[in-house]
């Protein structure tokens, strides 16, 4: 790249992106199902993350309400609790956000003088809960979005990423309306080094963040749009998806199984494998403590990240998540042995854990009735596993 | 870079900069005068205007107060304004900012009940000026600033690009409070495409600029930091900007030569060498419009920024701001004829181009009455010369 195009890499880019980064974009999108993407309808970020500051600074004021799942995603919480606004969550089945409880949200808020925003959802593989919003959801989120008048911010990090079941269209595809802003990345499927996002919405939407980006960074690194935009250029990119895909699905299949084995059933541990993405979302008991297992987990140098951190209510302190997509799989065999010497140490200090962790009783944010306990409690938790 | 540290370039990194280019950077720091500085008061930034804008999302509420120069940095004025803050503009003479002028300003101020939050300067070879702040008033400033509890957000991105005279320490190793916010960045010494900048200050203020960072980005590209860092241990920075200092120095020579042979005397065009940096910035006589003078030069092929896009105050249309650095040496020669062209034809049209251009008449800030009127215009245009 820098002997063919270290003018073009090393300098200045336009805000909005480098053109023939975007030309291949519009390309894969209309592989996953969006047609006909003008440039006007793209825009490259620097890293999704900077899509969900600049939807918030661009849409957001200090008190505007958003919806969003509990959990959700950490990194979109801050972006619009930095914007200064309030949070509404919306709990999770394992047919991911549901959208029958939004509905009631939004109209309770309708009634108290409240006019919602935007909605957040992660449909893929739900970051921290790993669950796929169902099809006849998609359709319905859209039809709330037009009754309530809401903007849609779809998060796809993980859409390239499934290992078992069939991919659903995505919300942008299904939009007719230009009320849906969809967020994709290459951090998940190249490189989260280079902080290369791109959004696809509505070109008014697209010039209004265009505009903020500018007094934001300027542009996205140069260097970063042209490495990517060759690679994809030589059309290696989808072998690559699916060599990481098939990595993946090894690491899931090896972490879910060492941890079935190392849990004994009668600790009532939840966890379900996703049909993709990145994360184990995992729920213990509800008297139990998240934040008090990372202390036993530390002594035998694995980590996680409780799933309080991905509720806007602060709930969901007996969940959390486990990455598999970093360690290897000797690692993560590894790793579930010793998260189990956690939990059975844990377990052995009930009566002072008991004691120390029942006054946070917690609100749990329950599915619908027609899953056994096993089958909800895992719509709750979260954790990163490192070794 | 990808051979010897592709794991680590191509992950995330942390949000505060790699470890190791943050200690490449203190070194520059300290070989720049600014010694001692631990990590805890440094931070890597995707580019400086995210840094500009970072300041402005911590340090800002809407209607806060800033003040900066007449004119000043475009790109700071749109962060500052993105925070909803009212910019007071204060204007410049052949050594920068005058700070009596901001003293006056502040007292005036104060007294309408306003209390600014920050002053923002660009002491070396301002963009869009070129001019350079006296030492003296670096530690009148900094007196200023105690005086009136201001924070001083200090834009250095041409520090290292000193063609004549002597370097003056910046005014944040001048700072003994903490009071200085110091902005610096490798756009201008190894390559914009990178978009890697630092901050450096109290830290207390970096520890905030870091968490308004997570939000914003998560970090900056970790590719384009493993590169800066491999480049500075290499220690070949030092030879890279003796080597673009040396560019750049002829082509200002050749730029400003080129207009003075082309532009006569009797237009009243008026221009001076700056000591530094990329720009040269144009004075047209009070009565002409740089926006017209624009539009006879575009069809000559070149183009410029209009210099009341730096003015927070609208004022400055008879300014222009010419880069010097981005052309080859025959472009700028070039370029300077064809400016001129441009002025010769415009003149032939002045009673139509006066009487559209006098309406709008323009609030020079006048420096001080020491200098003639030719030495006092340069100080308001601006333009970026592309053939």
């Amino acid at each position: 790249v820098l002997g063919e195009h270290g003018a073009l890499a090393l300098q200045y880019g336009p805000t909005e992106g480098d053109a023939g980064l975007l030309a291949e974009i519009a390309r894969l999108m209309e592989a996953d199902g969006t047609v006909g993407l003008g440039p006007d309808r793209l825009m490259v970020t620097s890293g999704s993350q900077q899509a969900l500051d600049l939807v918030s600074r661009v849409f957001l004021a200090p008190g505007d309400a958003v919806l969003c799942g509990l959990p959700t995603y950490l990194g979109a919480l801050g972006a619009f609790s930095a914007a200064g606004a309030r949070l509404a969550g919306v709990p999770l089945d394992e047919h991911g956000l549901r959208i029958d409880i939004l509905e009631q949200r939004l109209v309770e808020l309708r009634r108290s003088g409240v006019r919602p925003k935007l909605v957040y959802v992660v449909p893929d593989f739900q970051n921290p809960a790993g669950v796929t919003l169902g099809l006849e959801r998609r359709t319905d989120l859209l039809q709330i979005a037009r009754d309530f008048e809401l903007l849609v911010v779809e998060d796809s990090p993980y859409r390239a990423l499934r290992y078992a079941g069939q991919a659903l269209p995505s919300v942008a595809s299904l939009d007719r309306e230009g009320r849906v802003i969809g967020l994709y990345t290459f951090s998940k499927i190249l490189s989260p080094g280079l902080r290369l996002g791109w959004v696809v919405a509505d070109p008014e939407i697209v010039a209004r963040l265009v505009v903020a980006k500018q007094a934001v960074d300027l542009c996205t690194s140069s260097l970063a749009q042209v490495l990517a935009r060759e690679f994809l250029r030589t059309g290696r990119l989808e072998a690559w998806i699916e060599r990481t895909r098939a990595l993946y699905a090894l690491k899931l299949e090896a972490f879910a199984g060492a941890l079935e084995d190392a849990l004994e059933p009668s600790w009532g541990v939840c966890f379900r494998r996703p049909e993709g993405g990145l994360f184990l979302w995992v729920a213990l008991p509800a008297w139990m403590s998240a934040r008090r297992l990372l202390d036993h987990a530390l002594r035998e140098n694995v980590a996680f990240v409780c799933g309080s951190a991905f509720h806007c209510d602060g709930s969901g302190a007996n969940t959390l998540r486990l990455n598999f997509s970093y360690p290897s799989v000797e690692q993560l065999r590894e790793a579930a042995r010793r998260l189990a010497r956690a939990l059975a140490r844990m377990r052995t200090e009930v009566p002072a854990a008991r004691a120390q962790t029942e006054p946070r009783s917690i609100e749990v944010p329950l599915a619908s009735g027609e899953h056994s306990l096993d089958q909800l409690s895992w719509n709750l938790a979260l954790t990163e596993v490192v070794v």
